[in-house]
């Protein structure tokens, strides 16, 4: 299996800086590595771009996703992304993309710090683009994959929900 | 979504015993438990049959994990077994049920020693029971979900790959 | 042997709060709970006080560290304290206390981000508090124990360096 | 300050094997590398030697661990051992060597299956030698240091306790 994974920043690669005593959102990619060596039977394209918080994201950032996206030679692309305005991007890319299974993902707790979340949410991403699945625009968290407009964020608690 | 998992033993599950100084296969589900508490979009019920080590499994082990996935009320089923005989237990479960999406998944290290390895194949079969796929018996390792008779474990590299 | 441990706060027991996307300093003890467990020949006595990251702390909290310490029954006491300000903390306590053995520790990078360098650090000050040691106020960080005035944060490298 | 680290083996190094299914003791200092990582005030010899669970271990063994200490220049030596013969060797290196400052020490989890009790044990040990003891040989296990006679293996817990 070929897929892209456009790495455009987020909670999922943070790692924390001991000489600054905060957690930062580095421009490599670092959080990926480890879940990547394990693949053993998929070919990946490994594009970074942006590396924000996805609060600090703004439309110039998107139109450079939608780029990447329209760019690859792959069909089957995930997209890790900040987990607060990802409903924001995958809405533009639903619109802007038709021709291309895009998959979605983050973690609400980083890779560094936690690895279950984030494999997980990345690893059904890779489940999804195994199946016969249609193009589109999906969201891979917590526990599904769904199209982008039906898993939502819920601050309160913190989880992907299905908003039917 | 609605999942059965049938938690048979294996290398996915063990855990190191300090007193005796060696890796047991347990009767819990414990190496699940934290995958499954970021699963908030999915009703799992589990089922802990057999738990051994499957270079141990004999027939009679493999009729009861057939009959667990007849009993199921669920279609949709993982089911966590070892990966020395995966392919045995995988092969009769595609001739005994025709009318289910069953995903066989494991681990080469145990989710105690790895937690990412174990989470990957675990929650890719989540992605692609997330699909609109078709009923058959699969296998989910090493980056993808494909039919159970095309993923073999290469017992010198210690991997599951494609055989085409 | 009977240790007290007070607890202040600092990065040592710094943990993410996915909610709001940050990492904060609790006012529990879970940072210390592992390393506690395995320590079959200690009977502890826990005290939490301040909870601050320690560039936060201000007169009145040494004050309540340096009272805590006097009431002590035990003479062994541990004190986890911020990386930032411990110069301060510690050399008011050698000021004010001259008939225990005060070891403080902390960490560079939280427990729940990396378990070895703060089990290390607070580890260290067991095995010091083992020997027959004079009464004194120590710092424990980075492999050595040693008087509170000679071990010092170089800020740039995010180390603990003896200065002779 | 000066630390000669002898790592004879033992639980403490053990690494799982995927391809051979089981832990193994293997022949470098992997297990100590992330621990001395973050030891900046310790210059480290390190000397590999016999590399066995201690259960096999041989008077052959024993004499190549006493000859090691002998060979040291340093007279601070941290020896890392099996946990279920560490009272034999201990007591032969009490009777050989009298000049000199060694601790005992090992884990009853392997450090590649939880960095907190193999990382506690041997970090007493530096904070143990960082005080101003005598020459003598020491256990560090489970909270504390103290003369190689005194601190017991239990192997009914799989805890080592201190026998008066």
């Amino acid at each position: 299996m070929n897929v892209t994974i456009i790495n455009t920043g987020g909670t999922f690669n943070k790692r924390y800086n001991p000489i600054k005593g905060q957690l930062e959102v580095p421009k490599d990619n670092k959080a990926l590595e480890k879940i990547i060596a394990a693949c053993h039977n998929v070919d990946f394209e490994l594009i970074n771009v942006v590396s924000k918080d996805s609060l600090e994201m703004n439309d110039e950032d998107r139109q450079i996703i939608v780029q990447s996206v329209k760019n690859t030679k792959n069909d089957k692309i995930i997209i890790i992304h900040g987990t607060d305005t990802v409903h924001l991007t995958s809405a533009l890319l639903k619109e802007e993309v038709k021709n291309k299974k895009i998959v979605f993902t983050g973690a609400m707790v980083p890779m560094s710090i936690d690895e279950v979340e984030a494999t997980m949410n990345f690893s059904q991403a890779l489940g999804f683009l195994s199946a016969n699945i249609q193009n589109g625009t999906y969201i891979s968290m917590h526990g599904v994959v769904v199209d982008c407009s039906k898993l939502v964020k819920n601050r309160e608690l913190g989880q992907f929900l299905i908003q039917e």
